[in-house]
């Protein structure tokens, strides 16, 4: 099966493509100064732009890991998630406290979706 | 190839199949005030019954990823998993702390498995 | 699709691979005494080892999942994975800060790669 690499750097590609299945990098803010929902919405747009890279989109997703750096705001996050999520096609989903690559960062999402 | 989600809500599917192969949202207990043995013996029971609907056993996981809310209960976490765990289709596995959505957790697994 | 398993115990396996796609355990160090840099170069020659039983090679690694105990030693993670990791073909990546099974773990890494 092919491997197709999107938005690669030196130290990682932003999103994978093996056959049918899309990998992507952990997505972050890039307004490090937004509050847990605006981190969610921005990621939620760049998962968007990569997904239609990739020749897919969110009614596709088949898995998706959120860290959080604070889980008490679980809520706040899953705010601006049922909000974008396809409601008819939710994927499995996984969310966690972890402390991400800078302080700054509140939320990371990455996910696998399907072509 | 066919995607098919099990049980699904307006947030999340518990399970999603693309082809050959099956993502679990991450489960967790139901019985909250259950100790780590207790709250690991739920959640392998979720995904035996995810597994059956999906049309897959515990023989096909691939790989699993285990989060603790505190990791030093890891070989309370293990004993359980030991005994559940088919010894001669054992999957990858990872087991690392986090906070979980509920301060009432303490384990929540998630799996990949093949049909 | 044909599922093998490299490396298994009673209690998980190092590697899984189902068709096309190989699924790892998270790798830690066997050197615990090891610095961050150390230990992460330990954990890239069991992943290097490991893909090649399974027949790949970390040019077709997809994705990969980095816990860190400590996120302040993010660069020092990262030197030793830059100077690894293929840059014609680097995987999608998340890194971020877990607990890990032992104290004296700093670093555990998994894959997911193709055949």
């Amino acid at each position: 099966m092919s491997i197709t690499r999107i938005n690669s750097g030196p130290r990682m590609s932003q999103c994978v493509v093996h056959g049918d299945t899309i990998y992507t990098a952990g997505q972050v803010a890039d307004d490090r100064d937004a509050d847990v929902a605006g981190q969610t919405s921005q990621i939620l747009a760049k998962l968007d732009a990569l997904l239609a890279e990739a020749g897919s989109d969110k009614s596709k997703i088949l898995s998706a890991t959120i860290w959080m750096s604070d889980i008490s705001a679980f809520n706040e996050m899953n705010g601006v998630w049922d909000a974008w999520v396809d409601t008819d096609n939710p994927p499995a989903r996984a969310c966690v406290e972890s402390k991400l690559a800078l302080p700054a960062f509140k939320v990371e999402i990455g996910i696998i979706a399907a072509k």
